[in-house]
Formats: C-alpha cells, structure tokens, sequence
C-alpha cells in the first residue's frame, strides 16, 4: 500500500485530537476551571458537513474522539503507509477566534505541553507543531521562545481564520520568534467564519459548507498577498511559510495577478526588490491535501508545471478527517523523481528530520 | 491596429463617465438637491493606486473626467480598433455600497435615463448596461423591466461588492427580472471594501491598492460559487451570467475544487443535478481585462484548454482605466478561430447583436 517502495513518506499534516479534559493537568486557574466546567468552547463557524468531518472508520471503538487515540493512527496510517514522520497539527490552533487573548494563549500552552507529554514518545514517526494564537503575538512569542530546541516540535502552527490578513505587522512578533527557534510557520483553516474572524468569503457569509470548504483557499490567497505584500520575508529572510489544507491548484494564476500588478505598482512596496513570486517560490510550501481532482488528472499536472510544484508541494493526508487523501491515491501523474520530493525530501529538508 | 482585420470586435467593458451634476436633469428631489449640494458620494473603499485609475491620454484637454467625453473614446477606440459594438458599463453599479437603498435606486433611474438620452445616440457602436442596485431587489427588478426593450440597454450590471453573496435568495427578484427581459446580468468590481460592503478579501482588509486590486478575484470566486450552489441557474434557466474585470485564470482550479465537494457534499443542494461547472460552463462568461499575464503566455493557453475558454470570455478593454487592454496586445495565442469567437462572436451572440 506504500505509495512507493524505495522511500518512506513524511505526512505534514495529521489532526491528533483529545478530550478537553486532558488539558486540565496542563491548565492554570481560572482556565482550568473553564474548561472542566464548559470544555474549551472553540468559537467555529457552524457550517454543517453532511458527511461529517471525521472517516468514520476512524472512530475508535471506545467512543473516544477520532484522532486521540496514538495506536489507531499507527494502525491505519503510519504502518500500511510507511511514514517515517507524522507532523501532528492537532486542532488547538483553532482557539484564535475566540476573544480572550489570555484564555487563547493559556490552551495553546496547554495543549503544548500535553503534547509533549502524552504524544511525542509515543512512536518515533511522530513530530508536533506548536499551536498559538494570533490575539496577542506578543504572547505567542513568548511561547514560541518557550519551546524552542525541543526536538519534538518541527513547526509553529496557527489559524488562517483571522481578524485581518497575516502579513500585517501586529502578527510580525510571532515570525521573528519563528524565525529565531528556526521553525517554519504552518497555517491552517477550520474555524474561519467563527467568533471574532472575519467572514470567510470576499463576498461575506456563505449558506453552506460546500461552499464554506470551496472558498477556503481565498483565505490563503489573500493571506499570502499579504505575507509577501507586507514584505514578511524581506524582514524575516530565515522565515519558511506552510500554507495547510488550503489547496495548491490557485497559485499560479494568483502569482501571474499579483507579479503584472506589483510591476505596476510597487512604488507602495519599496521594501520589495523582487517579484513577488520569487519570494513566494523561495519561502512558501504548499501541503497536497485536499488536493484539487480535475476529471483530466493531465490538467494538474499542467498546473504544477506553471508554478515549482515539485519543490513546493508537501504531501499531506489530513487523517482522520473525511476527506483523507491516501498516498497510493493522489499526484500519480508526478514523475518518479517529483514525487519523491513531495512524500518525502521536501518535508525532510524543511523540517530538518533525518 | 485592429486585433484582425477580418472581423471587427466588440468591447464588453467601456467606462463612459459624467460630472455627477450631468444627472441632476433626471433626479428627483430631495436626491437631486442632495447631488446638487454634496456630488454624488460613492462609497468606495479608499484604497489609492500610486498610478491612478485612469490613463493620462485619455483625461480630456478640457479637464473633463477621462471616459466622459464621446468623441474622444470613439477616437481613442473605436475607430482605431475597428469596435462594432461597445456596451458602456459607466460606474454607476459602485451606487450599492451606499447606504440608502432609495437614493441608490434614484442614481441608477437617473443615469439610465442619462445614458439612454445623452449617450445611445452618439455613435453606432454604443451600448449600455443598465446599472441597478442590490440595496433593494424589487426596485432593481422595477427599473429593468422599466427599461426592458429599450435596443440600446443589452445587458444590466450590478456591482460586485455587496453585503453577502450575490447567489442568495435576497437578491432573485433582480434576476427574475433579467430573465423576463432577456439581458444578461453582469457584476462589476470597484467599491470592494466600502460602505456597507464586506471586507475585500476573505481574510479582511490588505493595506495597498496593489493588494486590494489582485485580491478582487476572490469576490468573483465567493458570487460564482453561490450562484451556482443556491440554484440561481436552476430557478432561472435563461439567465446569463458576465464575470467583468476580475481575472479568468482562477476560473477552472476553483470548478476543480466546487466539483469534487459537490461529490460529497451535495445532498445540501439537492436542486443542482448537474455538476457546478456545467452550470457555470452553461450559463457564464467572463470578460478578458485584466488579464493574467504569465512570464510564458503558453501557461495561459494550457490554462484555457482547462476550461471552454473560447467560448466563455468575452473581449473587454476597460477604456479608460490604467490597466486598459489593446485587443492587439492580448490573447495572442488563441487560435484564430478561438480569437474570432472572444473578440466578436460571443458577444454578438449573447448580446444579439446584429
């Protein structure tokens, strides 16, 4: 079932959960007492999947959420897949949209440490990213700081669903930090719509979830504009970006956009010295999943073509979440070399395993 | 000049323009006292472009607005061009970020009324799209069947920055209208971000022009998929939908993506029994300025032979704007029949003209 024999593959993007109550070992009052009297309260959209979010076949017998316990996802994914590392992104970056910056960074910490704890000896395939919140980069410097040298923690993680684009400078606290603990910075949706985000569309409030998970890469889209419009990478040169579960197929044509107007219009953006892309191809990865699915698979593969696919693109399975993409499944029309790079070489060189 | 001399073409995007007391004749009060006093008063979003927003050849030596002067847009395009046809689509549709919904509808009467007297007449090419607001659907579906016709309205606009998107069922009596007159409706982008508009980008409001500007994509992205998932072309099958001036590079990864979630997720939107892209295939174009410009123009061949390009786009030059596209400049790689079809065939076709 291997998606190839001669290499192992890496998975950036595997969603461990648990029950709130196993933060409260981790937890300072008053959060403690929050959360064992009302559990962590995400503020999420209320978008409904009539699917379900979870593979049903990945609910463990014992009622417990899917993805907290360790063995089930080394029975149905590390072992038949042959993953040589497993990036756990767990939920907890989700706690962003919610209003209490103290409250947020106190279950980030928490969850931080729980990690550590309770997940990382528990099969050597398996690596963690940090989770923070954006409501105070300050704070999430902090514990960024805090967990750095950890050899368990291979990235920072935080929520695409936001008050105001990433590349602003108020979020710039937490890059410096990442830069500093030579941590790439991951990305990630779910909760956009919710709480103090803003609405997940361009043109507000969509009715449903189908329409809700298809506009999710306009997140990306205009979070990446402004990463690089910002000029994140020009003040953080060391800085890695990974765009998760945000889609792959949109950035070439957004890149062609934004490099005819930034020839326009650069006077607005000094600090830039060179296309936008470049910075883009040079800072930024993409993880695979949910990868686009054209009836003609030759069209993706055009696409990857028109941007660095090969160097940009981290596999990723999004295990156990209803749309997994197995390894064996997807990118068959990479060529041997490509592919290997994407189940594998990038994500090693980038989070430096191995 | 001409894109080929063997057929001409039609213009699917001219801004004419006006000095805002030029509708004072066709205003009732108190909105005519109100314009008189204090000018119209769009809502736009404020955002700046370092180059501006017209082309400085066509600011008129009379120090009238670029885009309101007749004569000189029939010197500057239609003639040089060969233009058969031109559907002026002035700016007025910017009207719905303002916040009275009776003042809005009274500036979109008047400036149809205008266009209708002052501009239709003055030269054989000139078309006009009816503007109207979204503030409120009735009136809007009021003034097109006022309108309904009239030879020299061929389709009606709408602006593209709104409230929520434009496929929820608030806004159906503007397309029921559209579908008893015949006029195809086309959305227009310029006010993203103002007024009573929803932030531009999913991920709220980017610093810069240059970010605003590429960003608008997203808002066509967010409409056309909630035109296509609330069953707009379900409910009215004769509608025809015209994407203007926001890109068409991002046309078949999105469908990849709407595609493959409808799979799944379709039983919340048991009206489609197509696939999305079918709908969008059927029912929408998508006018051509500004066009992406990849460093390799093949890459945007291979990209329109991802969708039906050559028979969904529609050539448009925005005249006067500064990112204005010569037919002779753009789109070189379509094949010669692909290019008649862009340049004159489908407009004529959608418009009925000639």
């Amino acid at each position: 079932m291997a998606a190839n024999a001669a290499y192992p593959i890496i998975d950036a993007d595997i969603h461990n959960e648990q029950e709130d109550r196993a933060l409260l070992p981790y937890l300072p009052e008053p959060w403690r007492s929050r959360v064992a009297g009302s559990g962590i309260g995400y503020a999420m959209s209320g978008y409904w999947s009539p699917v379900g979010v979870m593979r049903k076949d990945a609910l463990p017998p014992n009622g417990a959420r899917a993805g907290s316990v360790p063995e089930l996802i080394v029975e149905q994914l590390i072992e038949p897949f042959q993953v040589e590392a497993a990036v756990l992104t767990g939920v907890v970056y989700n706690i962003s949209t919610t209003h209490d910056p103290d409250y947020a960074a106190a279950i980030c910490s928490a969850y931080n440490d729980y990690v550590a704890h309770e997940w990382l000896g528990k099969h050597p395939s398996f690596k963690a990213a940090i989770a923070v919140s954006t409501l105070d980069p300050e704070l999430a410097a902090r514990e960024i700081d805090r967990l750095a040298g950890h050899p368990g923690f291979v990235e920072v993680i935080i929520s695409s669903a936001a008050r105001f684009p990433l590349g602003q400078r108020y979020y710039h606290p937490i890059y410096a930090a990442c830069e500093r603990a030579g941590l790439p910075l991951a990305v990630h949706p779910g909760a956009e719509g919710g709480g103090l985000s803003t609405a997940p569309t361009a043109a507000g409030y969509p009715s449903r979830y189908l329409e809700w998970h298809t506009n999710l890469s306009q997140m990306f889209m205009a979070h990446l504009v402004s990463f690089v419009c910002e000029g994140v990478f020009v003040k953080f040169p060391g800085l890695k970006l990974v765009l998760v579960e945000g889609g792959v197929a949109w950035l070439a044509p957004l890149l062609w956009r934004l490099d005819k107007n930034y020839k326009a219009l650069r006077s607005t953006v000094p600090w830039l010295t060179r296309l936008p892309s470049e910075y883009v191809r040079d800072h930024c990865y993409l993880t695979t999943q949910p990868i686009e699915e054209p009836d003609n698979p030759q069209h993706l593969a055009d696409l990857f073509n028109m941007m660095d696919a090969e160097n940009m693109l981290l596999y990723s399975s999004d295990y156990p979440h209803w749309d997994f993409d197995a390894p064996d499944k997807i990118l068959r029309k990479l060529k041997p070399e490509a592919r290997r790079k994407v189940f594998y070489d990038n994500a090693r060189q980038l989070y430096r395993l191995g």
